[in-house]
């Protein structure tokens, strides 16, 4: 045979991974187990042939069954294509699933329910939507995972359109509702209202800040100005863009202001950054009104630094676990989803996110509420069960339940 | 407001479910589980942000890394369109996800492998292979499962090309598998051989009649001739159907025979139905030559009575439980996938398939060999090691492993 030299390996840019964090994701952070035991023919005749042909044939005839019958009952997809994740931006649906694995993780562990990661290899936003409907029949809900902004608004909009199980875009509302409970408790520490006299300012229009934005309208803010990279969002400014984007122009910034962070900044009660990190000078901030409340969640760098914000501040939260005051999704998806599955919903509504939102700011009694704590502790026991039933109630108020 | 009369329910025919398969069908059959525990805020920052970035860019830098540092090391996606479930036909995605659970069950139970059910909403053949190719970054294998023919082929070819885990319609190969290991053992017993001397009729040429004339064609038979509700396929007619059909009509029947099923049978020494029930007299069985080996494999009704088979054969197989020598996919597909997944497989071969049916058929030695016994139980512990065994070596041997 000819001699042959091995082709070179291609370079691998090798990273560091703690000996703590490597050995909790060795094998991977989830595994499937049977609710049954199958020991010998008998049991193997009742959960697979003939026997299972019986449950089939009675979900056929009547497909309602699948949720008492199925593990649809208690299952929920965690679809991501990887597009947007964390602070790494677009690493593809492979390098994706350690973090899909994290949510279905605290999806059991919190609330017990059944997360299924799905990574999509696939980018386009029709095709995710029916690939993503074409999944659906076996699962309870689906919650969307870092796919990256505008996508994320349109396969959001289509499979909520398409399906008849709840679809939640966790990125966007599950930090909405969780700013909004934060929101409601520093508010009240310093005897303000979510409401119309509230001056917010909302830093980054990406798919975190289109929801915080929307929610914060829905909960009856109207003072609210959106500021991204260009500057302060006007109507006239958004037209260019997406429709959700447009919407936001026409919704928010009621005393039509134009310019920079800074005009917005300017005598406002509330700042709200998801954005990138480190774009708020302690000058600016001294613009802000007495008893200002800043909410600085960029990661790992926030808008501004903690100890500098506490300066002009009443309260200061951030994304951050190493600050008191952490806006963690954690807070919310777990329970929401446990509420959802539990009354058999058919959509998550805006009124179920603000009932959610409530449950959380309202487990802060005012004996407890201080500057360094306007939220729970995702650890908190009360948390799940609480937006858990806070959400359910909404969706049985609302007739959004399937029949079963 | 104006009286209104509520709309009338929609009929419901109502199916029986007998108590003991009501029970353990109850809520569904599986559960996902945490593999790490989230005690405290420090778990939370390994199994979730900041942590689980490290996983995630160590990934996206060496995308091998997928196979430890996630699930997709232990898992298999259970993936059906409800198209051709059991005997009851196509009942639609909901009402075939019993099936695919239980499928998932015993690869948990038997072989400790994680199957996902995944059951869709769609039918067209090329979207099937985009979804379930758009939905493969996370798993290590697929195995496909009752999907109507001539779908199944197209789907499954398309799949293999494709992806770079294996794919495997249990179907077809499972099937095909253990009728092979049968038949080594049946043949066994009666001195004969699995090549060139031996007839074989194989009737009924759907997805699992076609797997098994192709698999006993790569085990060396060949004299196989296939009969369908139409008669014997012969290379003539089989022009008219699909390519895998066309191509069995032309490597079976050497002999070109023509006509009806007792053309085929006349002097065979093995018949294998695979087709509807009831369609083997008694008297056209007497065709069969000396020491006829019947594997009338129709569920629930066998192609012919196996009281009635067992006058004239040396050996009778069914599909049924309640009958000795159940030819019983749960045999292969466990097993079969555990040695996939260790190997870190790229592809299922024939020579994979060949060796997980000697390994099945050489559990069964000698002084156990009996009419009554050509196949081992299921639930005999040592199946799914040496299948997995025999599987994973055949894989490193033709490197159809993927690098770690």
């Amino acid at each position: 045979m000819a001699q042959q030299t091995a082709p070179a390996p291609a370079p691998v840019h090798e990273v560091v991974i703690s000996e703590d964090v490597r050995t909790v994701h060795d094998g991977g952070k989830l595994a499937v187990v049977a609710t049954t035991e199958v020991r010998d023919r008998h049991d193997l005749s009742l959960v697979y042939t003939p026997g299972v042909a019986q449950v089939c044939a009675a979900i056929h005839a009547r497909p309602a069954l699948a949720r008492s019958l199925t593990i649809k009952r208690n299952s929920v997809a965690v679809v991501s294509d990887g597009s947007a994740v964390l602070g790494l931006g677009d690493i593809g649906p492979e390098a994706a699933m350690p973090v899909m694995e994290g949510k279905a993780l605290l999806l059991k562990e919190l609330a017990d329910v059944d997360g299924y990661p799905i990574c999509l290899d696939e980018r386009d936003v029709d095709r995710i939507v029916d690939i993503v409907a074409a999944i659906a029949p076996g699962f309870g809900g689906i919650n969307l995972e870092d796919i990256s902004a505008p996508r994320c608004f349109e396969i959001e909009g289509k499979l909520r359109r398409r399906l008849d199980i709840p679809v939640f875009h966790d990125d966007q509302h599950g930090t909405a509702i969780v700013v909004l409970a934060a929101l409601r408790n520093a508010a009240r520490l310093v005897g303000k209202q979510v409401g119309p006299g509230l001056r917010v300012v909302v830093q980054g229009i990406g798919a975190a800040g289109i929801a915080v934005s929307e929610l914060l309208l829905a909960a009856g803010v109207t003072d609210l100005v959106g500021v991204d990279r260009g500057g302060i969002v006007t109507a006239r400014r958004s037209t260019a863009r997406d429709p959700i984007f447009r919407r936001l122009g026409k919704r928010s910034n009621p005393r039509d202001l134009t310019g920079t962070v800074e005009h917005a900044l300017d005598g406002a009660d509330v700042f709200i950054g998801v954005s990138a990190g480190n774009t708020i000078s302690e000058a600016q901030l001294r613009l802000m009104g007495r008893n200002a409340l800043v909410f600085a969640m960029a990661n790992p760098v926030p808008e501004i630094e903690p100890a500098i914000a506490r300066r002009h501040a009443a309260v200061v939260a951030t994304g951050r676990s190493d600050h008191p005051n952490q806006i963690n999704n954690v807070l919310c998806f777990p329970g929401l989803f446990r509420g959802l599955l539990d009354a058999g919903a058919t959509r998550v509504s805006t009124t179920m996110k603000l009932a959610a939102a409530d449950a959380i700011a309202s487990l802060i009694a005012d004996d407890e509420l201080s500057a360094e704590c306007i939220i729970p502790s995702p650890f908190d026991q009360r948390v799940v069960p609480a937006v858990a039933r806070a959400v359910a109630e909404v969706a049985h108020r609302e007739g959004a339940v399937a029949s079963r």
